[in-house]
């Protein structure tokens, strides 16, 4: 058995983002302080963190600085640079841990690893070169997709394909960079799960929800969402199965695509993820309480959810409906203390109460 | 209409315990940041806001500085020295207004002012000497409680008198301070009412909450609690009359005795409240936010309760609990970040949610 880290131990976090500052207030809750590793000055993080270190991840200095201040460090974003985790790693734990980032850093090592789990995955081929890509659209057809193997988020480094004619264009976007093609899914809807893994072993799993995108970024999650018992389970088993192949400690997203043959895991992310903001008015443990439990060595809370909830993110100038929306029914409202809005900034998320 | 702090706006907070960290996570949730001015190191409130001014309620310079820097000033605690209120009331606005502590910081003006609005409130005599006490419990009785005037919580600055034998020695434990004599209430329970008023005068109220009190300590709070469909509505119009006549900005407490002569109000407490903690798990608006909501210039949120919870405080070593209490289904635990355990210092709380 691991005792759990005493009251007053510190979280270091990697990122200062608004994953970073509700993983503070949730560390905060259960009476630990927590120290922000970020370049960035005034980052949402720090205004409800202990620690601000303002540093770049080349600062070897600073980042040895940070893991000797800390008592277990985490992250907010999988894209942490590798020669930063190889300083961190050799004097602090790192949760979750390395072989998690290993894979979620790269498409094309994740999506060998899913099958390698035998999960579903959509088609895909590695693309390096132009050539490459018409193969792999010879091969799997089109419409696809074209993503960057690594540094993708919010629809950033995509390009769609309807035709062979698009080949040019696509690859140009990828400036060059190692990239994936994905066979087009057919699928019904989007779901994800929400799940965690304790120091112990132990996994739990939210209430999956049900994700619209638009523009290549979260719109709202539903739960409950729209699923057969089978589908359900299986969506939960398939979330303990990757879990444990990592060792995993701590929270993962995984997307799914619902389709008649089956669930399709379109990306995992090995941290709290958009989808599981609902769990904040839907569970008596969220999303961000039971990372830091599982990375603290506490047991997985009860995150068995109580209410039906529908999360909207708030994208750039939707902050200017927020006179309406604080003052309807149900409504818990989450600003993420962003000084300037920008188009497809998320500046915060509603969570509706809707039964 | 007011319109509302801008996002970025500092609020600051005097005072730095629980009730100023838990005020402060909701201030971030809304996009505020916070300033605490608190004489302690590493306090509660500190370990989540942006600011903390460590220094003395009677150091000038200092609170001419935090009310400088600050958009709006709140407190967590109503024994605010009237010399910082001074200095801080002509830089910054004070919410709740200086009325509202100026009533509660003494027990006779406060009993003064809710008989004057035509509340129920136990019979009183103000106590300056040994001979004063002994008049009053010739005309009210004994069993009585007496309390120091000022600076009494939790139980602390009171003595019970069971019979007139006792005066002596009652006496001395309130060391020559101002006092009042409390007659004893034949009471059922006690339950609280946590209300608000904002900006623009609207008022709104949760859910009444029933208290358990040991050792002078709240224990804990339950929601519903046990009362009629008449006394619901009392406490409610009760809580509002008292806002209203202080043109009250921000969250009220109101502690109240349950009698078959009808409500009679024990104290009020002119900020957050221990027995509110429960809207934390209950509702989509909790106090702590609809306190920012209130002195920012927001609408007030929906305080409707949609489930029932039962608050439990971690008081000492109940913390020796948290094992088994983070196993618990339906519990959310909330720790203070407080370094020392003390018996009768209170560590945290945890809301069960009961149905």
């Amino acid at each position: 058995m691991h005792e759990p880290l005493p009251p007053g131990s510190v979280i270091g976090i990697l990122g200062g983002g608004q994953l970073g500052r509700m993983l503070s207030v949730a560390a905060a809750r259960l009476g630990y302080k927590t120290a922000i590793f970020e370049p960035g000055s005034d980052c949402p993080a720090s205004h409800v963190a202990n620690f601000h270190m303002r540093a770049e991840y080349e600062d070897e200095a600073a980042l040895r600085n940070f893991a000797e201040s800390v008592d277990v460090i985490t992250y907010e974003f999988e894209n942490v640079p590798t020669s930063a985790l190889d300083i961190l790693d050799l004097l602090c734990p790192i949760r979750p841990g390395r072989e998690a980032l290993r894979i979620s850093q790269d498409r094309i090592i994740e999506k060998d690893f899913l099958s390698g789990l035998g999960l579903q995955v959509a088609p895909y081929r590695a693309v390096n070169s132009e050539n490459d890509l018409r193969v792999a659209v010879d091969e799997i057809g089109a419409p696809a997709i074209l993503k960057t193997c690594r540094f993708g988020y919010d629809g950033k480094g995509q390009a769609r394909l309807s035709s062979p004619d698009d080949i040019a264009q696509a690859w140009a976007i990828m400036k060059g960079a190692p990239s994936v093609m994905e066979g087009f899914v057919s699928f019904s809807h989007e779901v994800s799960v929400i799940a965690a893994r304790g120091l112990d072993g132990s996994v739990a799993a939210f209430d999956p929800g049900e994700n619209v995108h638009e523009g290549g970024i979260l719109r709202r999650t539903t739960v409950p969402a729209t699923l057969t018992a089978t589908e359900r389970a299986d969506s939960v088993l398939l979330a303990a199965n990757i879990l444990n192949a990592l060792d995993y400690v701590g929270v993962l997203g995984v997307e799914l695509f619902v389709t008649r043959q089956g669930l399709i895991v379109n990306e995992i992310a090995p941290r709290v993820h958009n989808s599981g903001h609902w769990t904040q008015q839907g569970c008596a443990v969220d999303q961000f309480e039971q990372h830091i439990r599982a990375i603290t060595g506490w047991p997985l809370g009860d995150g068995t959810r109580h209410a039906d909830v529908m999360m909207e993110n708030l994208i750039g100038d939707d902050v200017t409906r927020l006179p309406d929306l604080a003052k309807e029914q149900g409504v818990a409202i989450h600003l993420y203390g962003k000084a300037d809005v920008k188009p497809g900034r998320k500046m915060g998320h509603v969570n509706r109460i809707t039964g």
